[in-house]
């Protein structure tokens, strides 16, 4: 596959040094002095946590391939599907397809176990499998929240915001999808409106429409516009949220949209979307199971559509609170799933998605912050190699709040230096400096401390880290607080990335007229 | 050893059911509802994390016994120490101790890998070693914070309340020691009323005092009479906390409280405590490569002291930051280190204390939250045995907060399920479930969810799951509101654990007469 972008000109360098009319020159100084950077993908050099041993993860794949045989899964108002299932060895009844045992896993040795999804800006590439991980931003919320106007349905305003935050974090190398619902435009419409912001207002890869077939359609023309015809065909640029409608349903919606994407080489994630004891037996091994048999289903037919497409084997799992009913996060059932479906993936062979800032928290609070960062560190040690919802996510996914997005995203700068892991060449040692210093210290002047301590440790951007009586004077904030202020820095530095202007065009041309081809519809 | 512990007649469960005097009949049967509960310490069932490679275990290793032998450590003011150490093979150089290469870990040998630290209900005794997991919560700090008051000095009301709440948490295995300073106690005394209130108010395993070796006897004695002096000579009843003067300072004080205890047989962790690059070199190689030689030295000493004294290999660190100099937590530094020392204590078998919620925010907001649960899940996959400062802790350790207390305590319900690993019997299968239930759903009304839904997932004691609608109509709390709810009504709730008259007459006694016999001291 290619490693340039076509359709981009000018670099993300020049971009940057540009500045635009409106503000005052204490605004651009500013500006000039903020640094846009983006962290490379992570690429893990520590081990994953695996949490089943062989025994088990040998009873679920056995149990995963009964369940395929016997039960079954239905693909639903769908029959090309079912001939496709049928023309494979699976034996159809009705809607029921009833998977030969070991033919999905066979059909799944052809997806990719790595691929790279490209970005406009060739520096945002991203691969995606094996050791890597990539942070995407929340997905889905019809809400928004900020401390200035609290909880309300979001817009496409909002929408355009997430998208310029995402594009100032430092640690957030996907510009993600929905990043909330823009209510405020019709349902049949809103996908090109935020594609157009993906692709305009941002440089880092993104996914695609999947409400849809038409609509994931309208995502792969608008890429040709932006990427080139050819170079859509030959490389993904997109990669797309599939759910599945558990347990064991494949809706023709969802089937739909990843038929386009698949006939189109766009990746696609097959997702179980699980609320444990709802959707899923109320055990994690049975959910595990579950979870095996529909993803194993979904990209088995990935492959039927187009053998080597790419595929990320999804699992987002919530377990639930037996008195409210309400889907929970950050609990320990979530994290033994996590896990466990991560050994499951790699088994496979395939790409993993789990994870993210998850929590049911109404505020970004210290619930929240429990919840996600839970779920942010198994998510890293459980191997997840595209983590939706990185940053962002609250109330059990109603709602994209604002300050949450850069507190998480804060973060995910921990996770990147974790999976460094640890050094240990001459320097790291620092031999020499125990012995400089010796017994009674300090270390904080010698040479190899003076050497190192600028890229020795992380450093938060959003926390506060001064001393009690200086954080006493500016105010005693916390940490909503200091958020919302550095959500205002941010969109107030937020610059553009440079697009040629016959791509911005044609975009918008490609916009104006689908939604103009078609009535608004709010259903 | 034995298993019993002497001088205690009356059972929990019985002290459970009494009622005292001074409440409505309504708060009488709030109590009589309210079910006060330990859970076990935790036994993982889950592998811990190894970050480490064989080859840099044996660098790191191999580096910290050229430490020892050429750089040596200095044990200040103790003649005796460095006889101690002159007659085991060592050379002595001043006050300068130079270890040659092996000997500190061959006297390290004699201590054991696992110990029972007994608490005066013997229900509450704790396993510390091989894959337990014990949690005491904060220890040392001389302010106090809550939502109501703000942040003052401690008194001996505050720690006698911080004792009561870890009596009533249900996941706190150990009442821990200085749970705050009581600044309103003269210094050479305040320890007496520290022990006392662990003694009379809880009965879980506690620590004794540490700063002075005379303070050390105290604790000692107070022992011989909560448990029988044979007991105490004959089981492990305190484990108390020995810093390092790390680089590589062994003083005077607290090497004298570390000999008193391991003389009686008492537990000491002898712990490096650092904030990375001021007291070890900047990086986490060299941190650990001194944090080895530093906890070899220390309980190499405490084995020529008395020979199989129990002890806990222990690691504090916290990372710095280079722009104020403040200590730093939930770091990606601090947990490579905490996961690499973790694999160094294991190597040396020996039981292994670091974590704990350990955060620098002022305030118990998200970043106390994010840096806690980062440090706590790392903790429980770095394979520690004890952790304190489980709950409580705020301000880098300058603070003891009520409401963090209730909020770390409930999240240590994750790390207890976490550990449990994942159930592979026929039951936690679910194939019958999976059967029953087919595509479609829902399985909340099958016979597998209704059989194990009460057990199925952890549940918290503090944090909201209700529907936004409920949750706005009940005020729209946030964590640290329910928080303070909670201690509330766990100290509304709690009920003194009963003891017999004669040894809380004694104790008492000793209290009075050891403070009439000296006159009070601040300093």
């Amino acid at each position: 596959m290619a490693a340039g972008v076509k359709g981009k000109k000018m670099t993300e360098g020049s971009a940057h040094k540009r500045t635009r009319g409106g503000g005052g020159s204490a605004r651009r100084a500013e500006r000039t002095s903020f640094k846009i950077e983006t962290a490379k993908f992570i690429e893990r050099n520590i081990p994953n946590f695996e949490i089943l041993t062989e025994e088990a993860l040998e009873i679920i794949e056995t149990n995963a391939e009964v369940i395929l045989e016997e039960v079954g899964v239905n693909f639903v108002n769908n029959p090309a599907a079912l001939e496709r299932w049928r023309q494979a060895g699976a034996t159809i009844d009705g809607e029921r397809v009833h998977i030969p045992r070991g033919l999905a896993r066979q059909l799944c040795s052809t997806a990719p176990s790595r691929f790279t999804q490209h970005a406009r800006n060739s520096e945002r590439n991203v691969e995606i499998g094996g050791k890597t991980l990539v942070c995407a931003p929340v997905y889905g919320p019809p809400f928004v929240r900020d401390v200035a106007g609290g909880r309300r349905y979001a817009t496409i305003a909002d929408f355009q915001k997430f998208v310029k935050l995402g594009y100032m974090s430092k640690w957030l190398h996907h510009s993600g999808g929905t990043v909330c619902e823009p209510t405020d435009i019709a349902v049949n419409k809103r996908h090109l409106d935020m594609l157009i912001a993906h692709m305009t207002l941002s440089d880092k890869p993104f996914m695609g429409s999947v409400t849809e077939p038409s609509r994931a359609q309208d995502s792969v023309d608008m890429c040709e516009i932006l990427f080139g015809k050819d170079f859509v065909q030959q490389n993904t640029v997109m990669t797309s949220l599939i759910n599945v409608n558990s347990p064991m349903t494949f809706d023709d919606v969802m089937m739909g949209a990843l038929e386009v994407y698949a006939k189109n080489n766009q990746a696609c994630i097959v997702s179980s979307f699980i609320v444990g004891g709802a959707m899923s037996p109320v055990s994690v091994a049975g959910t595990l199971t579950q979870v095996l048999a529909e993803v194993m289903a979904g990209i088995a037919y990935s492959q039927l559509v187009r053998s080597g497409a790419p595929t990320i084997f999804g699992a987002f799992v919530a377990s639930i609170d037996m008195n409210s009913g309400a889907p929970t996060f950050g609990t320990p059932e979530a994290s033994h799933i996590l896990y466990g479906a991560g050994q499951l993936a790699r088994r496979l062979g395939l790409p993993f998605r789990s994870g993210g800032g998850l929590c049911g928290s109404k505020l970004p609070d210290v619930q929240a912050a429990y919840e996600s960062s839970n779920t942010l560190n198994a998510a890293l040690l459980g191997g997840v190699n595209f983590m939706l919802h990185s940053c962002g996510w609250l109330e059990g996914g109603l709602v994209s709040s604002f300050e949450k997005f850069v507190m998480d995203a804060d973060q995910l700068g921990v996770l990147h230096h974790i999976a460094k892991g640890i050094e240990t060449d001459v320097n790291a040692q620092a031999l020499g400096a125990i012995r400089e210093v010796g017994p009674g210290g300090p270390y904080l002047g010698c040479a190899h401390t003076q050497e190192n301590f600028k890229s020795a440790f992380w450093r938060t951007n959003l926390l506060d880290y001064k001393p009690f009586e200086t954080w006493q004077e500016e105010g005693a904030r916390d940490t909503a607080t200091l958020a919302a202020e550095r959500v205002e820095t941010l969109i107030q530095n937020y610059q553009q990335p440079a697009m040629e202007q016959g791509i911005s065009e044609a975009l918008t041309e490609y916009v104006l007229r689908k939604k103009a081809s078609i009535p608004d519809s709010f259903v």
